[in-house]
């Protein structure tokens, strides 16, 4: 992927440098930057114990829903589990790049992933803003999408554009993956930019709806970080005639906030293939659920089994694993109706396996890097999509073997 | 551990042989035998694909609640997810022992343990416990303990004695641990034993409190497999005086009861300690929590964390993990509150780091194989002790590498 392949953004710029928060002296540093007021929105970790940069994040996004300007995020260094000393410095993080580019501090937001604990360097994280400010350019997303990686082995990006009679719209977006590694105790990052003129609750509102759709539906090894974000910018009404303004109750807005999910869900399918050691990509989709919570129930269940997930890994055809992840949730069904495709091979039906060779299926697993599950369950119409990958050894390695 | 070391229990026999069933010519099919009746007292898997063998034991259960002889078991096949066949099947197992010990088949409890989605090889089932039934002897548990083992490294056997001003109570138990390989899709199998004298109700309030203190805080990988048994067989009311009856409103039912917590916690850290692959016996102690259910959601978190599972496998001191684990829970706590300790190393305290020397607590990773976790979360005044084991790389070679 070369930077010239990605879109431009009128009005957006982003740069990504090596600030030296990581020993490995690879980018650690990203910065996005609009020429004009944007309205925000951010979906943040439940967890309790947020880091720093979120904790700084929510205030400035409720000071200035819709007058953000810019977004700084350091990898190597998660800057959580810091006390006052950590909001103290993701304070500071703000406050230098909005010197440098004449903002309010709260028009900034802020990101961080890495060790988990520690003191951020301020001194590099400061001569880093000021290094990457000069920086900033239309086409910097692929630098800026390799500054947030932590154990990504590539950068993510995804890029749509909704054509238009006047004018079209584009989304860019950039991730970082899961696989949460000590002491990078990791994250995910998203952060999608769009030209569309947005309200801010609008823009609230569909990105709850797609990251429910994308994120929501994405499992690596089931633990949420103290850090993972997403967060959206748009062009505040301010800076446009009104007819372009989306809310909630435009038309466009149903088109605008499909085309939102198919960019997180790209960037959701993307973390799932980069994985921790992971070798496959696998979708699991639970059909006929008697209610949504069932069916993200079922889907979960499968995605968040290790049993599962090993068995891909070895390319066994072991479909009693997945029947067993179904039948541990609450989810109404009658046992005798699930059906359990994998693949296009129906290997489960009416409470007995159904398919005579394996050998066809060890074929499909071995000959597949993206893997298809389908539970139907006959008792209802609602459907989802989950994502995840295989455990391999290498998982295992990496994540005990990184020590602080 | 020797034959001979095992206590015997007045009135019960056991034994086990090598059927065939599995292909290594181990011992796979065990009986236990009461020459008197017994109360008869069983929590089983909650899975929604329940093994043939749990299905008709439900049955015999409610036809003969004070009246049960014997248990046969086979390990090898799972019988699950065989539909009609399987169902059959398993009355054939019971026929065939009640046939040989001159009882109605209905006296018997049956369990499987092992390949999913396979019919039973019922010529080698039947002719192995008309092997196994002359081999019936006080002394034969550890032939027993052997025959239900799949993945297992080593048979799991407690006993325990209440000592009595007239006669001791004795219980002994035997287990096979958890981890679900497939093919081997396996299972938790638990069978005690005591020369109690217990009404059937009483029999079973008691198990369900021991299991809910034990087993149902026991992870390995966080599934739950069609066969999970825990089966407990005590002298009916009928065999004996009505002084020596244990009901709930005796005086003796809390000892009783908490004789077989014992037991069964016992059996539990058995279990976790010979996880598969485990290199580390994890014990988590959650204390002052909100409510009982707080407790266990936060110990259970953490006890399911591939992330602590694996940084525990590389002595890698992350606490960052574990303060992450809990934050994910819905408990009610105040995160300045808590505080996490790793043996006797507190980690973490008032939001903070709080230990500057993580070679301390690497040594102590290193030098122990029975690791304690401790989370005060400064809430309330409930408690709960949750088991678990590292995740190695041996565990995803195990179960990625067992090919149907």
């Amino acid at each position: 992927m070369k930077d010239q392949n990605i879109i431009t953004i009128k009005g957006f710029k982003a740069s990504g440098v090596a600030a030296g928060i990581k020993a490995s002296g690879k980018n650690d540093l990203a910065l996005i930057y609009a020429d004009q007021h944007c309205s925000a929105a951010a979906v943040f970790t439940k967890n309790k114990f947020p880091a720093a940069s979120i904790i700084v994040s929510r205030e400035h996004l409720q000071a200035e829903p819709e007058s953000i300007r810019a977004i700084v995020v350091n990898s190597g260094n998660a800057n959580a589990c810091t006390g006052a000393e950590g909001i103290k410095n993701a304070r500071l993080m703000a406050e230098q790049l909005a010197k440098n580019l004449n903002l309010r501090p709260s028009q900034v937001l802020i990101a961080s992933t890495g060790v988990i604990g520690r003191p951020l360097p301020m001194d590099k994280v400061i001569a880093g803003i000021n290094q990457a400010v000069p920086k900033l350019k239309g086409n910097g997303w692929l630098s800026a999408a390799r500054a947030i990686m932590t154990t990504d082995t590539r950068p993510k990006l995804a890029q749509k554009i909704i054509p238009g009679p006047v004018q079209n719209i584009s989304f860019l977006g950039m991730a970082k993956g899961a696989g949460m590694i000590h002491p990078r105790l990791a994250t995910m990052l998203v952060f999608i930019i769009t030209d569309a003129v947005v309200a801010h609750t609008a823009l609230q509102s569909a990105l709850q709806f797609a990251v429910d759709r994308s994120f929501h539906c994405l499992t690596i090894d089931g633990d949420t970080s103290t850090n993972d974000s997403v967060m959206l910018l748009a062009r505040a009404p301010s800076t446009a005639a009104p007819e372009e303004l989306i809310t909630e109750n435009s038309e466009k807005f149903l088109a605008f906030r499909d085309v939102l999910v198919t960019v997180c869900v790209d960037l959701a399918r993307q973390i799932a293939a980069d994985g921790e050691g992971a070798t496959k990509l696998v979708e699991i989709i639970v059909s006929g659920a008697h209610s949504y919570e069932d069916a993200r129930a079922v889907a979960s269940h499968i995605a968040h089994s290790l049993l599962v997930k090993t068995a891909l890994f070895g390319n066994d055809p072991n479909w009693g694993r997945i029947v067993c992840a179904v039948g541990n949730t609450d989810a109404l069904f009658d046992p005798q109706k699930v059906v359990v495709k994998i693949g296009v091979y129906t290997v489960f039906q009416h409470g007995v396996p159904c398919l005579k060779d394996m050998g066809l299926l060890r074929d499909y697993l071995k000959q597949n890097q993206q893997i298809e599950i389908k539970v139907e369950l006959g008792a209802g119409t609602n459907e989802i999509r989950f994502w995840t990958c295989d455990i391999s050894t290498r998982y295992v390695k990496i994540n005990a073997h990184y020590h602080t």
